[in-house]
C-alpha cells in the first residue's frame, strides 16, 4: 500500500475535498488549442489557426529587445509599466483617437490576454454576469468564468447582403442587474466584423447611464480594410467612464510571442490595477517593454504595408475561398480571418482535425467562438499571399 | 453638464453597481511597492527594497535570449511552455530531489508570482481559506483574497537563540472544514527561516489525510547556507500528491525582470493548469523561454558561485547589523533577506520612508509581511559587498 493509499484509507474525510474549483473543472478547453497543440511545427502542415502572422517581427523591434537586454534593463520594473513606455502609449492614444490622454489612464500588461483577465478579476463577482457580442474569441469569456461569474453571448448575424449585423436591442435586453459588463470585440475575432461609431455612441450612453462597463477587446483597431482604422470608444469615452479598453503588441506589430499588451482606463481604476499586476506576475517582461517604446515610436510605417497585405489578402481569400461551393463567407472589414460557413458540416471540430490531418491546413473550428460558431471555420489570413494560396489549393477539393 | 453628469441625473440606478469589487477595493497595497515605486532609479538611494540582485543576468543567458530572438523564436507556443523547456526542467528536479520526474508534471509559467496566482485561481473559491506560514512575502496571500478566499497566517517565533520556530501544532489546529491549502515558503521571504525535512513530512502527511494541498513556495531553494540545498516537499511527494511546487527563475539565475518560472504538479493537474495559462496570458514570453533552457543546462556553476556570495553577505550583515545596538537579527539559513527587529520602532512603513528619504537606503518595511512583521525591517542583501557595507555605513547612526 502506497503512503497516499494508506492516507486515504486512514482518512475518508480526504474524499470531501475536491480537487480544483467546479468553475475551473468545468472551463472549457480552447478548441484552438484542441488542433493546434499537438501539431505546432508539424512538418507539412500550414498553420492558419492562431490569430498570428507567419512572418517574424521586424527587425527594429528585435534590434530594441537586442539593445535593452545589452544595457542590463533586466531587473523588476513599476507595477504598471516603465514611465516611459507609458508615456508613448498615451502619446500613440492620443493621436490616433484625437483626444488627450494621459499616462495615468495607461497600464502596460503582460498580452491583451492578460488585460482582459485582469480587467475580470476587477470587476467580475461569483453570480455577475457579462454579456458579449458573439461569436467571440473564447478567452475573452473564460475569464468571466474563472472569477465564477456567467457570460450570455449575443449573436451576430450573417446578412444575406453578405456581411455581419449586431442586434442593439438584443443586446441590451440581455442585460440585468447582475450584470456588470458588455464585451465588445471590434474589429471581431473570428468574424471580422466592425462595430460602427453610431452604434458604440449608443451601446456606451446606455451602458453609461446603468453603470454598465464596456469591455473594448480594441487588438485589431489599426487593422480595419475600408477605413483607415476601426472606430474605438476611445474616440468617446469620457476620461472616468466605465469603459476599459484592451489593446496589445501581438496584431499591429506582430509581437505575438512577446507578451505584451495595455489597459486604457479610467485614471481611478489606476491603483487597483497596479494592485492587479502586482498580484498575476509584477509587471512584463522589462527589456521587452523596452521594445515596446520603439515600436510604438517607429511602428506606423510597418503597421501601414501590414495593413496593404492583409488587405490584398483579404481579398484573395474572398474571391477564393467565397467561390467555393461549399462555402458562405461574409466579407471581414477587420482583422485577418475568414469565418466561413461549410454547407452540409455540423461538427467544426472533427471536419478541423481531418483538416489538418488529411489536407494539411490547420484552421480553428467555428465551435471554439460558441454555439453561434458551428459550422464553420476561422482561416488566419495574416500570412504569406503564396501561403495561403497554397492552402486554398488544398482545401478546394474538400470545399469546392 | 457633461455627457457623464447628465447620465447620472438621468439614472440614479447607476449608484447601485459598484466600481470594483470589493475584494478588489480592499487588497492591500504591497508596502513594498509602497515604498520602492516612486524612489526607483533615484540617484543617492541604494535599493535594498525588492528580492532581487543588483547584479545583471549573466552573460550566457543574455546571449541565449539574442540568439533565440536571431532564430525568431518570437511567436505563440504551447501553454504550458515549449517542450524542451519542460523537458530540461524535469531533468533538472529529477537530479535536484533525486527522484523521477516527468515533464507532464511541469507547466512554464511567466514568473513564480503566476504560477502562485494560477494555484490560487484552480483551488481558491469564495468562503475557503487557505492557512499559510508567517511572516509571509504579501503577494502569495493575496492572490486568495482576489479568489475571494480567506488567509490564516500563523507566525514563527522569532527564538531566544537567534533563529525561528514553527509551531506546527499552531499551523494545523488553524485548519478546518474550508481550508483547501497550506502554504509554505522555505526558505523563507522574508524571514530566511527553513523548514525541516521532519517539519515538511509531518505536514504532507497530515495534509494527504485531509486532501489539503501544500502550495510549497520553493523559488529560494538553491540558497541555502548551510547546507547544499533546502528541504523541499518534492523530496518527499508521491507523484499524485495534493503538492503544487513554486518556482522561479528570478532568484536563482538573477532572472527577475525576465518574467519565468513553473509549477509542479500532479500531472493530472496538467489540463486545468494548460488552461489557466491559456486564459491568464497563453504562455510566457517565447525567446524568454528559449534562454531559461540555457540557463537549465549550463547555470549550475553559477548558482554556486551566487550562493557563495550571498553567504559572505549574509556573513557580514549578521556580523555588522546584528552588532547594532537597537537591532535584533535572527540568523537567516536561506533565501537573502535580513529581517530584523528595531527597538522602539513600531511603524516600520515610516520609519522605511525616513531611511530612503533620510538616509538614502530603501528597505521593506516589515508591515509589507503581515501584523507579525511590524517592528521590523527587510534588507535584501542580494547585493555587491562594498554596496551592502555603504547601506550598513549609512543605518548605523540611526541603528547603533
Amino acid at each position: 500500500m502506497s503512503p497516499r493509499e494508506a492516507a486515504a484509507a486512514a482518512a475518508p474525510e480526504e474524499a470531501k475535498r475536491r480537487l480544483l474549483r467546479p468553475e475551473i473543472e468545468g472551463l472549457g478547453e480552447s478548441l484552438i488549442r484542441a488542433i493546434a497543440e499537438d501539431n505546432m511545427g508539424r512538418d507539412g502542415v500550414i498553420p492558419l489557426w492562431f490569430g498570428e502572422p507567419d512572418t517574424p517581427t521586424p527587425d527594429f523591434i528585435k534590434q530594441a529587445a537586442v539593445r535593452a537586454l545589452e544595457a542590463n534593463h533586466v531587473f523588476y520594473t513599476q507595477n504598471r509599466g516603465i514611465p516611459p513606455l507609458r508615456e508613448a502609449i498615451a502619446g500613440y492614444a492620443a493621436r490616433l483617437h484625437d483626444r488627450p490622454m494621459g499616462a495615468g489612464r495607461i497600464t502596460v500588461t503582460a498580452s491583451g490576454m492578460s488585460a482582459i483577465m485582469l480587467t475580470s478579476q476587477a470587476i467580475v463577482a461569483p453570480g455577475d454576469n457579462v454579456v458579449a457580442v458573439g461569436p467571440v474569441w473564447p478567452n475573452c469569456v473564460e475569464t468571466v468564468h474563472v472569477m465564477g461569474g456567467e457570460t450570455r453571448i449575443v449573436p451576430l448575424e450573417a446578412t444575406d447582403g453578405g456581411g455581419w449585423r449586431l442586434d442593439l436591442d438584443r443586446l441590451l435586453d440581455a442585460c440585468d442587474d447582475r450584470t456588470v459588463a458588455v464585451m465588445v470585440n471590434s474589429p471581431s475575432n473570428p468574424t471580422g466584423w466592425v462595430m460602427g461609431a453610431g452604434e458604440q455612441r449608443a451601446l456606451l450612453d446606455w451602458c453609461r447611464a446603468r453603470g454598465i462597463y464596456v469591455v473594448a477587446d480594441e487588438v485589431y483597431v489599426r487593422l480595419a480594410f475600408d477605413t483607415p482604422r476601426a472606430p474605438s470608444f476611445l474616440d468617446i469615452a469620457e476620461p472616468d467612464d466605465r469603459v476599459v479598453a484592451i489593446n496589445s503588441f501581438s496584431k499591429s506589430w506582430s509581437m505575438t510571442g512577446w507578451r505584451l499588451g495595455w489597459l486604457t482606463h479610467a485614471a481611478g481604476l489606476g491603483d487597483a490595477f497596479a494592485k492587479l499586476n502586482e498580484y498575476n506576475l509584477a509587471s512584463p517582461t522589462t527589456f521587452v517593454q523596452h521594445a515596446g517604446i520603439t515600436a510604438i515610436e517607429e511602428g506606423d510605417g510597418f503597421i501601414d504595408s501590414l495593413v496593404e497585405r492583409y488587405r490584398r489578402n483579404r481579398d484573395l481569400v474572398v474571391q477564393r475561398l467565397g467561390a467555393m461551393r461549399r462555402v458562405r463567407l461574409p466579407r471581414p472589414d477587420g482583422a485577418f480571418y475568414a469565418f466561413f460557413a461549410v454547407d452540409g458540416m455540423t461538427d467544426s471540430l472533427g471536419f478541423a482535425r481531418e483538416l489538418v490531418a488529411e489536407a494539411g491546413v490547420g484552421l480553428a473550428p467555428g465551435r471554439a467562438f460558441g454555439e453561434a460558431g458551428e459550422g464553420r471555420l476561422r482561416l488566419s489570413f495574416a500570412a504569406e499571399a503564396d501561403t495561403l494560396s497554397r492552402a486554398l489549393d488544398r482545401l478546394a477539393p474538400r470545399l469546392d
